[in-house]
């Protein structure tokens, strides 16, 4: 059976989500592609090379009203058109992450199950501000909601502590979660440099945005650990109950301290006994949390199989992309056993 | 559903496995299990804590049969005859390893899927010397087969590989996997000591059997990249394909210069572009695969989302119980759906 699936949203991560699918040849068909300025439809399978090259040439998916042709049924189609109107089974859902408000991806995921729709993410937003609510939704429509994707880009954490080490009760999770900080935090650790050096650097090579505080202020370390408490230890909570300090005051004398002790400083977002804290925490440089340059790490505590840890690359598009892949065929395994 | 299991051989892993068992609440029964002299069986549920018991107290899991009463009608039973006789699902096989002919654990796998049961092992015998026939003969009886307790105790390499990656094709899967190797090494590392001192006290500590060369001739990791080999890069290959070096060789003075250079070494099992090899390799200080103590850790190169790291504690009979319960949990899971 051939699964079919649309993207909405199509940035870094649709785009790689296009780029993945392209390049293996696993039966998913992509029958829509919708950003926020239109969408290109095709039931027999939307041309993924010319949807890529239009996004990158004109900056819109959908096909211009000159050329239309064919094409012309889906002239004027928007994101929540696509979900409710085009037959498919699996919503990927790839807008931009508000994890305020929940963003625009909040009111997309929920009309997906309410169309009786699968939904795969990479948006933090809507599992920050309504995780609950969604699995609820997904549950009362029988439909799965899969997000592997939000948490750690490629570092499959949420599915590895859910599935792969099932039986086993988490105790605790610690993590490495964002790779801009752990750059900076490396590269202030290896050369003796300034916070501000280290983030200027990071900026210039693309790994640091030119406002990077959802980055070094934990914001985003402390939304990832939000996802986690729900998802792992089924709690219910939200970015309030996070106690959040970011790495914007670390000086390169507390490096030197901590080089004196044979460690080194890492932003690490925690879950334990029910407390969630992101915090510049000291790590011995042999332990797996001590791991540098852009790679994520999760160091998970189980009761019966002890400490287990998880690394994988924490960005990327293609990286995030692969995360959205397996969850998809997971579902499509599912619906077909 | 109750789904019912038996456990054959009641060792280490078989008694961790009944260990676990008790102190988690899955829908799990276990009707029999038979270690080499006797078997105790229980339509109702084996008593897992006089099970343990006596185990422990007489070195024997069957009821003496002085005691037997209610129990008389499993007098002389052997593990064949619960794998044949006794209603149940699932067959956990844990009887000692023997990587040259498959040992009586083969017999023993080859019976219960003949018998359409499914098996859970952690006994790298049957796997190393019949994968593919093993594979095939669980296919023809339409039964599971799941052995993520043979790779690395409690770190779940083959599972993850095939599952929780689906969709990311695996390129190279380099590893420590021998937790006796591997303080070894750590120990001469930290204390520069020669390899004599470290693995005597290796020993002391019971990380090190009285005969050692199984874990420091590299054969025990060797045993585990076969399986990997098979399992997860779909090879047919066996002990012989593996090039294989201990760490009996490896000197201070080696380490004095690794040392230098800011490296250390570990012994990595390794399979790359279809070679499969194990050897000691110098390793960059900060390189994930330079975890030290009993710890194993396998570093996944894929094709989508780059380098995936898992690590986890290498043995210990309720890590590896873990394991075990992990993959019984997952064919309870998937003939419920």
């Amino acid at each position: 059976m051939t699964i079919r699936i649309s993207i909405i949203g199509f940035g870094a991560v649709g785009q790689g989500v296009a780029d993945v699918l392209m390049r293996t040849d696993y039966p998913i068909k992509v029958v829509a592609i919708a950003d926020s300025r239109g969408a290109v439809v095709d039931a027999d399978g939307v041309d993924l090379a010319s949807a890529l090259q239009r996004k990158r040439e004109t900056g819109v998916v959908a096909v211009a009203d000159t050329d239309r042709g064919a094409a012309a049924d889906t002239a004027g189609m928007t994101a929540l058109d696509v979900i409710e109107g085009v037959d498919h089974e699996i919503v990927v859902e790839a807008t931009p992450t508000d994890i305020t408000t929940g963003g625009i991806g909040l009111s997309y995921i929920r009309r997906a199950f309410e169309c009786k729709r699968h939904v795969v993410t990479s948006n933090k937003g809507p599992l920050v501000v309504k995780y609950t609510e969604l699995c609820e939704l997904a549950r009362k429509n029988n439909r799965y909601f899969r997000f592997e994707a939000t948490v750690g880009g490629a570092m499959p954490a949420i599915n590895l502590s859910n599935e792969t080490l099932a039986g086993n009760r988490i105790i605790s999770i610690e993590g490495v979660l964002n790779g801009t900080c752990n750059y900076i935090l490396t590269r202030m650790d290896d050369e003796s440099v300034s916070y501000e050096h280290a983030l200027g650097e990071a900026q210039e090579l693309g790994i640091a945005e030119a406002d990077p505080s959802a980055d070094v202020d934990g914001i985003d370390t402390a939304a990832k650990i939000v996802i986690l408490a729900n998802s792992v230890f089924g709690m219910d909570v939200g970015y309030d109950d996070v106690d959040v300090t970011g790495i914007t005051k670390i000086t390169p004398e507390s490096f030197k301290l901590a080089k004196e002790e044979g460690h080194t400083i890492k932003l690490i977002g925690e879950i334990r006994d029910g407390v969630l804290k992101v915090a510049p925490k000291i790590v011995p440089r042999n332990h797996p949390l001590s791991i540098g340059g852009t790679f994520n790490l999760a160091s998970i505590q189980t009761e019966l199989a002890g400490r287990i840890t998880i690394g994988g690359i924490g960005a990327g598009s293609v990286e995030t992309a692969s995360a959205i892949l397996s969850d998809i065929l997971w579902i499509e395994q599912t619906i077909r056993d």
